[in-house]
């Protein structure tokens, strides 16, 4: 067990922007109210599930729906506890913690947030490990333990219970749900028994997220890569990028030339998060392996939204959890479940 | 208290089909289920809002989507015991009652499943005393009961609890839940305290539609209009329809060509309903009254996805409900809530 207290709220975001490998949205907004609650309620218990009685649930938080518009119109306070409270009534079982379905990008923080609201310790894991776009993409739906019902709230008050169905029909129903609701919705998936979360869950997501972000902050990238078995892929400047109005939200790609003077170029392949890097035709990186832009200039992680033509990046790869690099892994997160007609092979070993 | 049987269920349906004033869609699947239902588990009890105790809850149910779709995939059986008892769990109300939220074509003869299934009273009342095409056009939310939340369930197991907005806001997420389950959800709405009803709903309307359905099978339409308060406005021949692809569904209008060499013509205008009737540029009938086109060959109440070109047709009037003759009454579902740039004038008077 140990502590998260408002002091940390800048590293964490950073750990997790970089987390959240081109996705999981800006985290400005959700830091800023993450700081203020524990500033204002005190720190988080940050716990490991085998501090959790095998027999208590947690439940699964964080938002679905566009992180800008959620910047935009933020939260009122009071979403997760009236998620979690309708999720209680509907299930029967009571919610004792909190885990991020997502603990990168905007999600680490509002994990977080859901914690110190509703007084619960926060789980240190996730089911993502980085950011990924749609529900049914976590290790609780890879292992079988049910992610519905799913409960959406709203900052005016709403509350949907979605049941019955599975994890990618729940996932269209949210997704439905939080365009009518205005954009965004903040969302409980069903509650995961903690004795089941060393298993069903990506172990430590806060404290790595939290850690990452410190070893930036203090100017260690080539340690944090280290400890992490990340590396630098590419230095380089970004001189096309072209955006698809395709099936996903965000596609696009992007051609990086680099700046080595070696003629290398590379494309970069993202749908909300960064996906694929190519060399000659070659797989760099691929996703549920992290892949990373920084902007040179102040080292700060780019979101896909961010990409622009002209801008100077720093390209790191991290790899994904171990738990996406099986078979069955690679079968929901996989460069071919992103409709990519690549296998993943590289640098990890597929078990 | 009355019993409907199976024998009863084709001049419910009939009159049920007349009292959508060309909406509420088919009611060929639906009868089909409720007279097996009927045969195979007995009548259903039907009572007045009096014979219940005043703290007793009855909950208003019905369908929403695709009636064309609900033929081709009819329901479980199922759909409204899910749903009632997640409303159940949700609100911690018992429902003792049934009441149709609108007692016009499918829904008619839904709200009468609903009560066999669930093995209880069916309420001799309902929200809409026609079809209309949205859940807040309603008496119970004309007079300030809530309808939400709302419970939608499907045939595959799906259930959603809606709660926390407004009744416009529900309807919206309830129809873009039912387009992601696939075009129908039965749905249950807040439970209504037996005591309001009398008041909060409109009454008989279940031995209205049988009573009009009988008159219908036995050949005395004149009598039927007679008790109503109906007239026939015209017999007719469709000379012209145009659909058009309007911000609501099935928007349209036809141009009727009177068969008794008079040289009348009159103009239909319909949205899922028949809701005006103009003849030179005057009202002739205007919603909330009904407008029912029969098809002159074998007297069947048409549908307006029935409307064709060449076909003959008697159209008949019958009073909307006195509630929907006020003024908040007209605001919520006269001609101007469905986009008309008249008022309602003809034939009652506007309290």
């Amino acid at each position: 067990m140990w502590e998260l207290t408002a002091d940390d709220v800048g590293s964490l975001a950073r750990g997790a922007a970089l987390m959240g490998s081109g996705g999981g949205g800006s985290t400005r907004a959700a830091a800023s109210l993450l700081r203020h609650q524990l500033e204002r309620g005190g720190p988080v218990r940050v716990v490991s599930p085998a501090e959790l009685p095998a027999d208590a649930h947690a439940v699964p938080v964080g938002l679905v729906g566009s992180v800008t518009v959620f910047e935009e119109k933020p939260a009122g306070g009071r979403e997760f506890a009236r998620a979690v409270a309708a999720l209680e009534r509907h299930t029967g079982v009571a919610c004792t913690a909190v885990v991020g379905f997502e603990a990168a990008g905007v999600n680490a923080l509002l994990a977080a947030m859901a914690a110190a609201t509703l007084r619960l310790p926060l789980v240190d894991a996730d089911g993502m490990g980085r950011a990924f776009p749609e529900l049914e993409q976590t290790t609780f739906y890879l292992h079988g333990s049910p992610i519905v019902p799913v409960v959406v709230a709203d900052e005016k008050g709403a509350v949907l219970v979605i049941d019955g169905v599975d994890g990618l029909v729940a996932e269209r129903l949210t997704r439905a749900a939080v365009v009518t609701l205005g954009g965004w919705g903040l969302i409980a998936l069903a509650p995961q028994r903690a004795g089941a979360l060393a298993e069903t869950a990506i172990r430590r997501s806060i404290s790595r997220a939290l850690d990452i972000g410190r070893r930036l902050d203090a100017g260690d990238r080539a340690g944090m890569l280290a400890e992490y078995g990340g590396r630098t892929l590419l230095r380089a400047r970004i001189v096309e990028v072209e955006r698809s109005a395709g099936r996903r939200f965000g596609m696009g790609s992007a051609v990086l030339e680099s700046l080595d003077g070696d003629g290398r170029t590379a494309r970069l392949e993202f749908q909300n998060e960064n996906l694929l890097l190519l060399e000659d035709g070659e797989v760099r990186a691929a996703v549920p392996d992290l892949i990373c832009l920084l902007a040179r200039e102040r080292g700060r992680s780019l979101t896909t939204e961010e990409i622009r033509f002209g801008l100077e990046v720093d390209v790191l790869t991290l790899p994904g959890a171990p738990q996406w690099r099986t078979r069955r892994g690679l079968g929901l997160v996989g460069p071919r479940a992103f409709s990519y007609d690549v296998d993943y092979a590289v640098p990890g070993t597929v078990r």
